[in-house]
């Protein structure tokens, strides 16, 4: 098994044809899982405070690992069905937003920065 | 510009410390921003038909691959924030998938398998 | 007990009091479990066609029910800690809505509406 | 205008029916829309402390209300597509509550409350 999100896509891919899910895994019904899944993440973190959030027991912490597991996989999936590359269009929109905020204007400041969010 | 996930995760981080950012980034509020993002998502697809979820116009397309790449980086910055290793966990967690839902058994039924779900 | 809605959040309101509840119930806190239960609401959803989400089990109607009754719970108490009246915010957009959204323009078009969208 | 849950109920029926929108409104369409404006919900908050979010400034106030309205509105097309009489669902999950969390064992502790819910 190798490391790399390509493997891990094809890794994807492969489990969904071999259930014959792929049918079912349209963009907007894997756009639905995804948020589905950033549902259960939240529910980890509602009644914590910040600090806790940073300090999660050894279990929670696995937990929210695989929430975070779910994600990426529908991500990915998403990502195929599509025929996006995302790991170019992050860097994309990194660029952009290095422009959108530029560091000397926002710093420190991220509440500021979401004012200007599309 | 490398192309791998953890070149992705470290520019990640430059950005939000060149901002002072990080200072906002508990993992609480990271979950709160992935799934402000994956809302996003969702507004892309809400009138769609499944059909036309899996044909979009190139405009379109390139939107809903920034949804992506947004909720890409907030990922990778909640798994820098928790050191969780993405990439192995998200293997880790398919592999539980792999037992949890047996292709024959499961086999073009998505739905009897989300009664399985925890 | 009565069927209006100001009875409901005054029976939420009682029920987060006799537990010391309140404590944790933050605006940003309820925000998040709202956000979390229409998370669940998704997947009661997901892997569904539109017309079997119109046409479902009495078991599964239940289930959806108690769902939406989760997220009207979450935001009758978010109205009572922000101090806003619920009914009267509606009317207010309904009326925003009615003005963005001519019915003659938009007739039919749910998908060019959105493009209007703040 | 009445200020009943029912009265705005008719009123979002006739704003749907007038733009000929009732089409797209499937119960699987309408939950991600509901969705969506949770999403929109947590964008307000997700860089807030706890105490910012409970003393929003008046703008602030209003657009958050303007969400929750938003999300009010998906609620309730959603229980007149499902037939579900949101009112009463949400009584009957309180009663529900209140057998699953007894005061006197969760008093104080959201947390633990969490761990028992489905």
């Amino acid at each position: 098994m190798g490391d790399s999100i390509d493997d891990l896509s094809e890794r994807l891919l492969a489990f969904a044809r071999a259930r014959d899910w792929e049918q079912f895994q349209s963009p907007k019904n894997l756009a639905m899982a995804l948020a589905g899944e950033a549902g259960e993440l939240l529910e980890h973190f509602q009644w914590l405070t910040e600090a806790q959030s940073a300090d999660l027991s050894p279990e929670k912490r696995r937990a929210v690992a695989h929430e975070l597991a779910d994600i990426l996989s529908y991500l990915l999936r998403l990502a195929e069905r599509l025929d996006v590359d995302l790991i170019a269009a992050t860097h994309e929109k990194i660029a952009i937003n290095e422009v959108r905020y530029p560091a000397e204007r926002v710093r420190g400041d991220a509440r500021r920065a979401s004012e200007y969010e599309d």
